[in-house]
């Protein structure tokens, strides 16, 4: 895409980015800095790779009520990486009062006569950073009254959602954003049952707009039949939906039900820093650059560097033949296999060692034990000392779990 | 001042304020929008009055945590009011790397390309918005770092003050402004008296300067010999200071002791918004309109006319002739006296409207009561019912205090 130079003009360039969550293990002198670093890369990549805006999804707070030290950093970050000279390519046609109603001062930033804008940020919020307290706030106002950033899709009336898209174009490209900031599921479930969730798509030249979407709730059908959102919900008329929420980043546009072929895709750029050490937050963590011709789209993964090295594994000790006997001077058998296992996951972390000179070293482990006999346990923070230099989180590395009955039920033969 | 051409444009003409309290009331229906009614009326009035620069004395935020909403008004007011075309008509001379060393990105805001600012606003903290928290930073932080205040004189190290002055130049006249954010004054009584608290005054031209001093500290002696700074403690270069904190506004500057007639003069322009309910308060409110034009300076009150009309009164019973005696039915005839009274207090707050739009008409009345003997008590917020339509505070206009013991001995002649 972009390849004649006609078409490079009508090409919109977008960093597609989310779940930053900034904050998270703030207060750890080890792991405090890594969603920071890991946002500024984020932005980094997008002045890089010289785009026309960044998109973020929401839970770029990790806490409701950031701490003021957080607010600060990421303010301090947006304004070194979007303000400056860099002029912005496309026009925004639509109504500014009514896609950003929710601020006092309507504007999209790059169009305020006096801010100096580069790269403009278009963010809806998520469940991490959503509104509270007097008057309905949230983090994210901090940052858009003073032209930081664009945020949009915030719902003011929670019983009838009407979705107004920005209107964007760029030469021969018309570019619509549906924007739906994060409500409870359970609520959004139903409105969408009640027909009431409404996308005002824009009449004119209707088949000329590329449709995005961009949202932030529960998409596996696992979270509960009505605590996730069917895909069959969101319309058809939708050429790509930017879905997130979920943590693991998923890049390859995938199409949806098999049922409608020619329905939308699906991408889910997932979060840029481990918040929990579970299986799905080993996953390479990537932002997407996403690019849009007219109706065409496509998407080219950027690897993160800065993201701290995780492995996850798990192991069941009853696969392996160790002996539960223990004396008070040693390391159970137990105790000397586990540590084995964490020195090889140590290892193996080394292989997402980047380069990058702002990746933290120390990898997060997480070595998941299931156990039948309790004796098997041992004390994991006592554990952890031995590694305190080496890992980021010696003192949660293992975690044990009881297998469960059935395992057994099977290994008995029963 | 600023009668000649030449002289006009060598004049410094300078909004000082202080004490906003944003927030204050904030969750009273009644009184919730006072403080950001007055403050706008500032911001207001210094554009109106077309000055070079605000200078505000801390307490800008009433709570050290302003709710998110409070923030966000006042960033909404600070946005409309000081960004704009007009051009900044005077240099800023110091290095604003030392002057606002605690900011990442440390530039004066007008001078930032990204921005355009038209009425620079300079503050700094009080103690109620001081520093705390993860990193110690305070909420002014949270508009210094999108540029919408330069927030200056904050300390670095509690053990070891050294003032760097702001030095900006106008024409012929030069102009140093010293800041000293609030710290606790105990601490700031024992670094004088250690000789820990250093004015840096600029080398050069070091008679021409019109030096400032700015601080928000315990001024009056009564608030405890080591809790408050006398003014000998100020360096005698000084020709002006801005000593805030104290909500009484005092505008005639004052020279302080009779002892160094040559020394500098005091003003307190007070707080913009009743934080409580004292006899301080009840005088009227005014900002200061300073011009400096080389060493000397003048200053004219402006009255602030959004300020909710607030009266305060005392009685003591034993002055009147009232019976105790009370029925079920009726009122007893001091609570007849004291609504009298009250009615009287809402008829003299009628003198305090001002015409302006935005003025909230409804007074607070304060009234205290001395009795000698507790009979002659009453429910006061039953008593307030009968005002709630008429005044803003009903439930507590009426404060009943025990007459000191000394008054009763007075009485019986002891
Ligand atoms: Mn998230
Ligand atoms: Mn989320
Ligand atoms: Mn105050
Ligand atoms: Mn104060």
């Amino acid at each position: 895409m972009g390849s004649t130079q006609d078409e490079s003009l009508s090409t919109f360039k977008i960093l597609v980015a989310t779940d930053n969550h900034l904050g998270v293990w703030e207060k750890n002198p080890e792991r405090g800095n890594d969603s920071f670093e890991t946002f500024e890369e984020v932005l980094a990549i997008a002045v890089e790779q010289d785009v026309d805006f960044i998109l973020l999804e929401g839970d770029l707070f990790h806490e409701n009520k950031p701490s003021r030290q957080c607010v600060l950093r990421c303010m301090e970050l947006l304004k070194k990486c979007t303000h400056g000279d860099k002029s912005v390519q496309f026009d925004f046609l639509s109504d500014a009062a009514e896609n950003f109603k929710h601020i006092k001062n309507p504007v999209v930033n790059y169009m305020d006569p006096n801010l100096n804008i580069g790269v403009p940020i278009f963010s809806i919020h998520g469940n991490h950073d959503d509104p509270s307290g007097l008057g309905q706030h949230c983090a994210l106002e901090l940052l858009s009254s003073s032209g930081l950033i664009n945020y949009f899709g915030k719902t003011s009336d929670l019983k009838d959602i009407n979705i107004m898209p920005l209107l964007l174009e760029k030469g021969e490209t018309k570019f619509a954003i549906f924007g739906l900031s994060s409500i409870k599921d359970e609520r959004l479930f139903r409105l969408f049952k009640e027909g009431k969730v409404k996308m005002l798509r824009p009449k004119e030249y209707e088949d000329k707009w590329f449709n995005l979407m961009v949202l932030h709730q529960n998409h596996n059908k696992q979270c509960g039949m009505i605590n996730h959102i069917p895909e069959s919900f969101l319309d058809n008329f939708l050429d790509l939906v930017v879905w997130d929420h979920e943590h693991e980043c998923i890049l390859q546009a995938q199409v949806p039900h098999e049922s409608a072929p020619d329905s939308f895709h699906v991408i889910q750029p997932g979060s840029s820093v481990a918040t929990s050490l579970c299986a799905g937050k080993a996953v390479p963590k990537q932002v997407a650059l996403l690019e849009v011709f007219k109706r065409k789209f496509s998407i080219t993964p950027v690897d993160l560097k800065t993201v701290r090295p995780f492995v996850f594994a798990m192991v069941s000790l009853s696969d392996h033949d160790l002996d539960d006997a223990t004396s008070i001077m040693e390391n159970s058998p137990v105790e000397n296999f586990v540590e084995e296992k964490v020195r090889d996951m140590i290892k193996e972390s080394e292989t997402q060692i980047t380069g990058h000179s702002k990746q933290p070293k120390k990898p997060l482990i997480r070595l998941r034990v299931e156990f039948s006999n309790e004796a098997q346990m041992f004390n994991v923070v006592r554990f952890g000392h031995k590694f305190a230099e080496v890992v980021a989180n010696p003192e949660d590395m293992i975690l044990f779990k009881k297998e469960k009955k059935e395992v057994k039920k099977d290994e008995l033969g029963i």
